[in-house]
């Protein structure tokens, strides 16, 4: 049987039933006859005091282990659940047992370091560098189960609404998207390819042939082109799983590897995607201003003040839809009215800059804004051209704080376009066959979207380096654990 | 607004309301004044009928249409929803608008290559070589839709039970677990590796330091190591996401990618984890019994007989709890009777075979088994010694039909132990610094185990070959799409 959790005791009605707790103490306090001792299992973000009397007679090995008992120490305590008279807790436990499981020593000795995460304020930065016991603080146990709930809310939202998830592959051998640089999967030993180098072989000097795949192989950057197959005969699908970037940056901003969610959708145009991003957007909030009102009190006390209203504000605007060339000309009037309001001018043509969106967000629309129908240079292959040859179904959805967040299309669903398209942008259509292959049998119109995971945390937690948001991050000269 | 699923209207009362379809063709036939369109659109197997009445007055765009309609076509088709008369279908559609959005030419011309999917049987073989449209076919929807509410289940059971869903990193510095070949991942060019090949830098050549991350990365075995540091602050968690082999086999058996579930669970031991492995998977075949009878029965009925009585049979079973030890008496027991009973003698410190395991379970049990406590040599390091010294805590779950289905074991939470275990297999605790550390910092029991989703979308749709239960497989030689 595997011990009831924090989270169930701490909302029980003491009526001083005997209980045991089993979790890692957090803080020890010893007044002289009490002691004070707050213990935590991660099932939530409260702790629970279990008060040690030591004038009510406890045993003799209690006594003992109370004195040595040290912070991050796992344990096993019996007591009685009884009304607290402290504030803050409706319950407490009357202990009257103590077992440590595990020691975790405070001080340095020749024999193991003394445990890190002592009762201070410890840097975000020194914790990444002990990620393994980082998820043991208030801030990342928070963080952790944050995440945990909102992957959940991301496969309920869509099972509710009879999308497939689909597991698009990791390894890849296409380059399609141009999305960014690729990491390299090999099973060639370095030996074979200086041997293979030397001797002048194909492709840069190697016979990927002789890989493992029988050709060069990356991680993924997307799984969207695959997702569109499996929309093509179930209508419905969206894929939740890890990307890649080999970007060499070293910011707060980038991971090398991280989480996506992308929602395809058949029989569906610009206007229904931009229906689904809202919805979903607003769906995963409430579902954690609902679900996760301990930890994000937490966030809103401590990391980013006023997060919760802001949520709340999002969840229950309704998003402004503006198109690119409206959105260039609110910027270039505003930028008229006020020399020196940007730092970039805005212009047809360009990609938005943060400040841009900010500006949209904050100052036009006072809440979410939705820009579509982009010029095509600045958009990729796959998205559907309007009739006027110059701009593309593109949709990016923005948000206050943060700037985009989804980026998404109604894609191309014709033939010719698509080929034609390709071609101009000097891919070639072979590449692509099955890809085009969706286009000449039964194709129909669809559209879809992506978001990164990580920014969507963030969003919700107001976390700043998005290392902070996932277990082990992965960037550029960062692999430990 | 989104169409509404062909799912939902084939439950609807027929009230002669009018109804729009969005779908893709299946099949057509054409009777004279009657033709019966079969469409399709993912949300179910079942396909919904459309019945067109040439004497009733079409309109001369879709007479026209009709004519040229093909197997694979995209279509919005407006009409009445019906009662049927035909057997097998509660409601139809009388049809009197017809729109194809998408062609799916049958015949092959110059332009354009024939629909490959024609009404008639497919060899998997043929269908694996069109990953992209096969998913358009009756067993790869339903294999699809499967697989999506398996994945669905997992997280729902996880999610009630307070399991935190962790994401374990994708990319990994240590080749820790020695569990199998593993991919490398790298963005150094081959002119580069040749170079400093050449030069004779360090690591069979290699200067790693100059790589992406600083050192040499690989693709993930298993997320067991990281799920434990979470599990020892979080109490209960999980881990749901691909893992590699480079093992260059070419089986029906071998996956180069696949999606990988691990929960680990603090302050529990090996009865604890054989009691979730027990429990996770009747829950997971129950619920899909439960909600997906309609794909379950095709397979009943098309890919293996007797499918669902069996799975019934073990949601109801009580597994058989079994020691290695007795278990290899039992087999010898067995073999000593009926000599040429296996092909593999039995022998105490040897792995059990496919035949053993089909004995444990098909003849001994009549049913799945729980075989616990191997030697210590073919198990991992991680795995807790039994006082006797020769065996580990270690769990194996054996189901008839498959063989094994679940690997397990409670872990070694003692850091002397551990760290010998470590040395006695030739590795260094210094490369296990961080998974020593929680056995430095208030260790505790903890118990989990793994699981490979594609086996268990096997078990529960008797599909025999493993590239057909995952969207686009990955196997040596195998990399398309």
């Amino acid at each position: 049987m595997l011990p009831k959790l924090i989270k169930y005791i701490l909302t029980e009605t003491p009526q001083s039933q005997e209980i045991e707790i089993y979790g890692w103490v957090r803080t020890k306090r010893d007044m002289k006859n009490l002691v004070f001792v707050e213990v935590n299992d991660g099932s939530c973000f409260s702790n629970i005091q279990c008060t040690f009397d030591r004038g009510a007679g406890l045993n003799a090995q209690t006594e003992e282990t109370l004195v040595s008992l040290t912070t991050g120490a796992s344990v096993k305590i019996n007591g009685k659940l009884i009304p607290s008279p402290a504030s803050g807790q409706a319950v407490e436990v009357a202990a009257f047992a103590l077992l440590v499981l595990g020691q975790a020593p405070a001080e340095t000795t020749d024999d193991i370091q003394g445990y890190p995460l002592q009762k201070k304020r410890h840097s975000l930065e020194f914790l990444r560098e002990i990620a393994h016991l980082r998820p043991r603080t208030n801030t990342f146990g928070a963080v952790a189960r944050l995440r945990s709930h909102m992957s959940y809310a991301v496969h309920r939202y869509f099972k509710e609404r009879d999308f497939q998830y689909l597991h698009t592959p990791i390894i890849t051998a296409g380059d399609c998207e141009g999305a960014g640089a690729m990491f390299q999967v090999t099973t060639m030993e370095p030996q074979t390819i200086a041997k293979q180098f030397k001797a002048g072989a194909l492709d840069g000097g190697i016979d990927w042939t002789k890989d493992f795949f029988g050709k060069k192989t990356f991680l993924t950057v997307s799984g969207q082109l695959e997702a569109e197959t499996y929309a093509m005969a179930l209508s419905r699908v969206y894929t939740f799983g890890p990307t890649f970037r080999a970007e060499n940056s070293n910011t707060a901003r980038h991971l090398a590897e991280f989480w996506m969610i992308e929602p395809e959708v058949a029989f569906a145009q610009l206007e229904d995607n931009m229906a689904l991003a809202e919805d979903f957007l607003k769906n995963i909030i409430n579902s954690v201003l609902e679900e996760c009102a301990g930890d994000l009190a937490f966030f809103d006390a401590h990391v980013e003040k006023g997060l919760i209203d802001n949520l709340k504000q999002v969840a229950n605007a309704k998003f402004l839809h503006i198109t690119y060339t409206d959105a260039i000309k609110e910027l270039e009037k505003a930028a008229s009215a006020n020399k020196g309001l940007f730092e970039f001018e805005p212009r047809w043509g360009c990609d938005l800059q943060s400040e841009h969106e900010k500006f949209l967000t904050e100052k036009m629309a006072g809440g979410p804004v939705i820009v579509t129908d982009y010029p095509k240079e600045i958009k990729a292959f796959y998205m559907k051209m309007n009739d006027d040859d110059k701009t593309v179904r593109a949709m990016d959805v923005l948000v206050p704080r943060l700037g985009e967040i989804i980026g998404g299309s109604q894609r191309e669903d014709n033939l010719e376009k698509l080929c034609s398209r390709l071609t101009g942008m000097g891919m070639k259509p072979e590449d692509y066959w099955w890809y085009l292959d969706l286009r000449r049998y039964g194709t129909a119109p669809h559209a879809g979207f992506g978001l990164g995971f990580e920014r969507l945390i963030q969003y919700v937690c107001g976390m700043q380096n998005i290392r902070d948001v996932i277990p082990f991050p992965r960037a550029v000269g960062h692999a430990e654990f």
